[in-house]
């Protein structure tokens, strides 16, 4: 049994708390939230006590934290209970700071614990058994991929603000998964983008709407769409283009239900945003490092992968910045 | 809070027990199951006591009791709770014997408690959605049903001996299923079947692929397609066609990903079997029947929906019997 | 090169006559209507003379006439076109009356011609396709065929009161259909049917919505559903399902465009009606004619199959009638 | 009545020529092709005179002619016909080198005669649907185009080397019809591209796997995929998302057919190549251009269409050699 406490009771570390607490393998001993409104909600709702950071790294009976907190707390968090002997589930993204991120790996790489960053989209149902397609050969070697992530509406200007802009705070879950399916290295980056839903994002230095290109050594490419705007709901979809065919994987819908009458043929919408489209990627994720705690073979994505995902949000918004395809190795 | 008790800890006495378990709004007391290995392993899942269905019955605790034993305990099991003062939900069928469904209709007309016959296909989401859609007057009138509901493969022969036939094991749902959409008396019931499936079926006196067709009184149509095998997994899907278009609700796949090669296009197959499929129906159908007893004007299928289903199976095996169109008024 | 003369200058006359026409094989000498507007319209199209039905035996040049007139010709014209020594292709039905068909089928017998009755949908590629995988095996042996068959819209009144009636003038397609799919010979049926779509439907004698069951001698079930209005279009799909799978063939929509968008995800309609819908089946008929009469192996359906498909349609009424089910030896 | 003389009587040559022959607006009076092979069985099939250029462009009858010939042909014989008072219908590309397109544009533009470039994928009825929902706003304003373009498989080295490459060869498709749809100028262009498929296409200095993105002055974003090889068929699909909604226009497939078995669930594959694929396009294509040529108000793609897709290929080029995004007034 895994007992964990959580750092964040908004809306995502709710989301992990109610899956540990579904889970067989695991108990939710503690959380923690400055906003004390959040804090009692869910303590509440999962049964669990409140207790201060402190309390959490210091407890022998917590073996996990689970890092759902706000982003510039990330890094701090996971040092302090690496040093605690915890293991670390952490959200994305490790740190809006490059450096930060490569100093917070050094600092941990002393300790023995396990980290897993939370790159939820690998464990949908849908985008591993297409995963599970390319790694059986299904369409060959790996030529193309392309990957279609759009949200249904923008979120509010102040969270656009402090989110790093559109790069590192959502195409960062495209770079993973783009580096999940290529299983190759990507070495450039060329990233085109404007400001086409809202003039309130451009002000923000931030663009809405984008097309990035990556390239690995051996010459695979990948693309990836992004809007903050899909009308319909989240458009969440990969293509994978390989010598000896192509994998799509669709959107889920609210429904299989379709009406046919005078005015046309007309069926239900997409999922509308990640709550619904990725419940089942969430639990599957943490049962993922539920088991690998306790030991089985199961692969997650790791400090490393997080870094590896904002390097390519860095190279994107120097790409975008010049005009030009940015070589990883210029990052340094 | 509404309290339970279960009878009966095999397939289906797991699903609901489990639903009751992680529903908000109810809690699990007891089960009883004669066969103490089922009872020991399920009352150790669930966290329950064991208790005999006196206990059961005597019980000031216990609101409502959930019958999943075996049929032929389901009429005396009803009478008792309703005697009791408890609440009930019921797997289907009532029972085998139209006369005995009557009986046990009659005795318990006299107490207030609340009944619930298991027609679970009612709560599936796609389903519903379906209903909705004509409740709404998407397609205008109803003017024809059509209903196919294929197992992936048959039970044991043992099983088809004790099930009371095709009609009334496996198209029970599909009368009932036909009922809730035609939104009408049916008055005829027309039916054609053969074995063509397994010898053995046959040899036991019974039908494995079939074909019903039923009429309302206004002339609305319902046609039912089954049969016990479909190599591809359980097919169990839906047409509307009405005055003013058409309402299908196809089956649910097991993912969306497609595949593209040399050989042709190949997509996932259907979830296989009820458990898969109508996992969320068996939640949604318990929460219902919870927020009914809550005092919700949520609509349930009651143990009328239950006998009416019957008659429709008895006069569907009359009709094959006697090679002509059945009305309902000669069963009485 | 295969000479044709063409009798009837209607819609599917002219569907017909512009198939020879295009033909590489084929030419067309003369037709005849005695609709004289039709007649002259047709033949200029067309380029061809018009020539009474006299000459048209008389031609030594003509080798084959299609008969494409009013039904109550067509027994007639076939008679005397088999004696004139021209081969016959014939639009359905050959006759409303089966004691007709018999003895035209009789009284041609003796002559060496060869016949072909217009069931164009054999000819449909999709719906070829899907027979072809049967014979292919692809999904075992067939144990259950479904028809679904509906106009977009009623016909006129007038032409529903000399049709003969539903099922001898729109099932007999389905029947055909079934008979070609099943491969096997159809024992009895059993029809229920209403009057939904037009009330002057009934008032003339006939039924506008119809579900009939076939069953053939080793227990193979079909099952049709009918109706004269669909208001999104012609709706003409097939299920066949099998020991080893299932096939379906669907609809043929307009286009291939989705549209997504806060209302819903809607799509293009099927193709309207039969003109559209069996434009390449019709031209792949009188292709298989035509490399028939020219001594290619091509299997079409004869008047053997006109009668067959007349005699479900009898029986179809019958059962109706009499509320049972019919055996096809009742009709003698 | 339009009479056309057609240069060129390779594939497509004789694509447009029957189509020629079939439409009721035209006549093929002659044809010429240096080939006498080619020549002779084309103008045997579509029973036209064989005439030398010389004639061609001296013939009184002639009022337009269909270039088809080599590529290293079209430049001069758009002069000739211009000067000689024929409307010109011309394959793509008009030329490889743009200086020359720009030179010949400026030679004809003193004459006056229509002209229309051959980009044949706006007249296919899917992608029409498509434009016309646009052009209705359905999708409200245009924000990202994705147009998704593969081959089957690659052509024979020899065409590749004289092809001018994947750009000017086969993008150049893409090129227009991402044009066609943003309906704005697209001023920048990025290019990434590789050699996968076939090292014979490196060897040549050519590549084989490309992805290109263009944004036009607005914002608007556009990519392309393309592939010299996809296993499973001719890939050509389009994606339009828009401030209000998705628009998509799927591939056309063989039939619609699909197979359900213990395997899983397979269908018909995409049409095999652009003879299947666009074969209606072709003839919607050259009836525009008659009707045009008859004073009706057509839109068709005209040389300045040409001249402004071989500048974006020959942006893609120059970005992909240089490593940066090129904006279209450094070409001058």
């Amino acid at each position: 049994m895994i007992n964990f406490a959580l750092f964040g009771a908004g809306r995502i570390g709710s989301i992990h708390g109610n899956n540990v607490v579904k889970n067989k393998g695991a108990r939710l001993l503690a959380l923690h939230d400055p906003f004390a409104e959040n804090a009692d909600r869910l303590s509440s709702e999962l049964g669990c006590e409140q207790m201060t950071a402190q309390q959490i790294f210091a407890s022998d009976e917590i073996h996990a934290v689970l890092i759902c907190s706000a982003t510039d707390t990330h890094a701090d968090l996971i040092e302090k209970a690496a040093a605690a002997g915890k293991h670390v589930f952490c959200e994305k993204p490790i740190d809006l700071s490059l450096p930060r991120v490569q100093q917070c790996m050094e600092k941990i790489s002393r300790y023995d614990c396990k980290t897993m960053v939370a790159f939820n989209r690998r464990f949908d149902p849908h985008f591993q058994a297409l995963q599970q397609q390319i790694a059986a050969g299904v369409v060959g070697e790996v030529e193309m991929v392309s990957i279609i992530s759009k949200d249904p509406a923008p979120p509010p200007i102040e969270y656009i603000k402090l989110s790093g802009g559109l790069f590192r705070d959502m195409t960062i879950h495209d770079f993973d998964m783009a580096r999940f399916l290529l299983a190759e290295k990507v070495v450039t980056v060329s990233a085109q983008a404007s400001c086409q839903v809202d003039a309130a994002i451009g002000a923000a230095g931030d663009v809405d709407t984008a097309v990035i290109t990556l390239a690995t050594s051996s010459g695979k490419l990948a693309q990836i769409s992004n809007s903050r705007r899909a009308s319909f709901g989240y458009d969440q979809r990969i293509e994978v283009h390989g010598s000896a065919g192509m994998l799509t994987a669709q959107n889920v819908n609210e429904n299989t239900v379709t009406v046919y009458n005078e005015a046309g043929v007309s069926s239900a919408k997409p999922l509308h945003f990640f709550l619904e489209r990725y419940a089942e990627a969430y639990r599957c994720e943490l049962d993922s490092f539920i088991r690998c705690l306790q030991g089985e073979p199961v692969e997650v994505p790791t400090m490393e992968d997080g870094l590896q995902a904002l390097m390519l949000a860095e190279a994107a918004l120097l790409s975008l910045q010049q005009g030009r395809t940015v070589n990883l190795s210029e990052l340094g």
